[in-house]
């Protein structure tokens, strides 16, 4: 029976600003990660929103950012492999005390938006995240974008990761995501980003954007989780999978 | 053979600011509560102060402020003791992780500065404060400020603490610190330092500023980091405690 | 021909996070206070906050609040009366920039949140705050609390000012604002809330909480801009001042 | 009888953190770039640095960074034209409330650290800080690094600007700065600092890390406020220059 993860990244609110759909994301996802801070969250959101998901039995994962709230951790900072392995660290920890506190358990790590895209070209900040998460507890598992230096790096250290793939990003021949810059990155197309997910799940293939068939190893599925039919479309890849006889669950530590 | 703990506030660098007495200080002191990056510190200091107190065997606490930090967590805050609970689990795991990582051992947790000074007298900040640490790991030592409420609030939760007494401040006849404000609030006589250390050290008791004879427990004592003079003070400190027979060391978690 | 002021807080968004009421409320309003990047706003959002009210004809104001994105500036903290001139100064300076660089012009000061409310029962804050919007333009209007030490103090320095009433608020006896902790601190009924604003406007008079008749000098009328009715609310005082003759106008510069 | 304006980066402390040479640095200095709270600097901070410069008659800049503290503003991000110029026309404004409400005048803007040299290379980015200065007052003058982007972006607008060149940095053939990873990036003998510096003032040129003579405009001359030798360097550079009939003294506004 095929089987795939469903996340989220989830807890991007921050004091007063609110992230209406983090409830009800919950019921359609098998793991949340969970901001921690820097890019978004705070104490009380990363608290409630990590009570939610125990709640709710969905897996824990940090998602630790660039310290750069304005801009929701997506401008790129150059930032040193060193100074990467300290915030993410940092994050890590922050993060656990909630999960440990509330007596959950912290199953993975997955970097944010910019921290994310830097690691996942550049070896050496692959390396220093790899070594964070390893250091902090070499059971976490690293959600990685697929096929990237992120996975590299973990199979060097020995780290266990799950190959993170999107439903609704279109990818190039080499497997990498078709840049936000080009005109067809995006699928904005439910039925197409459906049938995507199904071949991915059953086939570990993806059709590029030049129509070439790759593989693709899909362990985990992102699903975005601002904007007004996150809600809605969580529900129906939920569903469609199901249907389809694949079971969603979190990948497990070892 | 009489004994105590010599504890100083560490880690309160922030990116290009220094604070270039902390490696001189760890040759004089068994504790150091390292900041965790609200009211100073951040992800690179903590790692470096870490590393520097397990290399010097120095026993390692998390030092969780106010989130100020333009007035390096010495501004009260009107927080709920909720945001007080939140604020010390975030920071006392963002510490942990670095401790973790290099093989350490977490052992104490002490507020900083006016979350230190609002939890000494309100009994709910101080039950939120005790919770966090407790709910984070029950084998935690808490300092506490000698007869606080902080006190009063672990002993309910089982929680164990040291009793934190100061070299350079004068006590009122209720065991309380004189407050700032008052002009004898501060001992700035070397000598007079000296013998009201040794007093608590050896009768747990100190002289008050009306010339009282008031017990008061010594299990650490907090040396101020700050200033031309700290390490200076701390060698003395240390030599004479160790010139008369008292053992320094931290305490032991269970 | 009596004429009020409408105002609200605006600009409150940040980086990622949006507050949607924000354009459609201008179109009701006379005045806004803006957001200047300590309590809530960045650059970018000040910047398309001025450009809109500057479009809509709204006349502008600062608003500068406590250092505490997280807690949205309303919880109080210990500052000093200088700490408050060197915070105000600056959020001022910092809007009047985008209002300058607009082509517009900045008119008033409001305080927010917890500053707003130290201000207005602690007469060395009120005289800080006066001194720093002063000090910066003494033909700027300061936006106070009708009745409260931001009042006491304008009116020492010569600083021009308007008195603040609310909609939905209830006065005590002494003019002062019911507290939020009281039951009956807020007007959650339509009807009485319009009744209180046309009595306020046309009489310059509030029924208290205990039912005594007070005198109020009522210059600019607060309307929430957070939740659901609140543009439906400033549509519906709107047309019901115009429809009762009243001209809804900022209040004029020297 | 030639002249040039020294200036320095000043007010770069941050709440409890210090920068002891800014007061005897304003002795030998003509002009002082004040941060402005995104990089370095605080309200507090501000209005101190803006007061002892009028008292000392030295002119005042304001010097906006990248919202970056723990690195100084140091470290590159990816930003727009748009951010740019928002974040620097933010900073400008904040730092003229200081100027205007202490009597003094805002002279010039010179960006910081890894904005500087963004900026100094990328035309977009360097159009959108001019765009910032011109848009709040097209009398100030920019910094420039000398034969930079930010210089063609200047004359393209019409704003005065003064060509920035350094005592200890070397230059390459191009007229750049050598690049701090090369090894002969910095000149760390005084007395070719000090030559480099003459050949700047009187003939507008610079011996080349090749051993070529280039041509190079020195309008201003920034001298490092850090480090210990600092304030003795200023002022050995400051009696060097008089002695040698250098007139030194800021730019003039229009």
């Amino acid at each position: 029976m095929p089987s795939i993860d469903l996340s989220c990244d989830m807890g991007e609110a921050f004091g007063n600003y609110t992230m209406p759909n983090d409830e009800a994301l919950l019921d359609y996802i098998s793991s949340a990660s969970i901001a921690c801070g820097f890019h978004a969250g705070d104490p009380a959101v990363m608290q409630n929103t990590v009570a939610a998901a125990i709640k709710k039995g969905v897996a824990i994962g940090a998602h630790p950012g660039l310290p750069d709230l304005q801009g929701f951790g997506r401008r790129e900072m150059q930032i040193s492999p060193k100074e990467a392995y300290q915030m993410v660290l940092y994050q890590i920890g922050a993060l656990y005390a909630f999960v440990k506190a509330a007596g959950g358990r912290l199953n993975h790590v997955k970097a944010h938006g910019a921290l994310y895209n830097m690691a996942g070209r550049d070896p050496a900040l692959a390396r220093a995240i790899v070594d964070a998460v390893h250091d902090f507890d070499p059971g976490l598992i690293l959600f990685a974008l697929a096929g990237s230096e992120m996975v590299v790096a973990a199979k060097k250290t020995g780290l266990a990761y799950a190959s993170e793939v999107f439903a609704d990003r279109t990818y190039q021949d080499d497997g990498s995501l078709t840049p936000r810059t080009r005109p067809d990155a995006l699928i904005t197309d439910e039925e197409q980003s459906l049938k995507q997910v199904l071949m991915m799940v059953n086939q570990q293939q993806v059709i590029s954007s030049s129509k070439k068939t790759i593989t693709l190893k899909a362990d985990t599925l992102c699903l975005h989780g601002d904007g007004s039919h996150a809600v809605e479309f969580a529900k129906t890849i939920h569903k469609t999978l199901v249907d389809e006889g694949v079971a969603i669950k979190a990948p497990s530590r070892f």
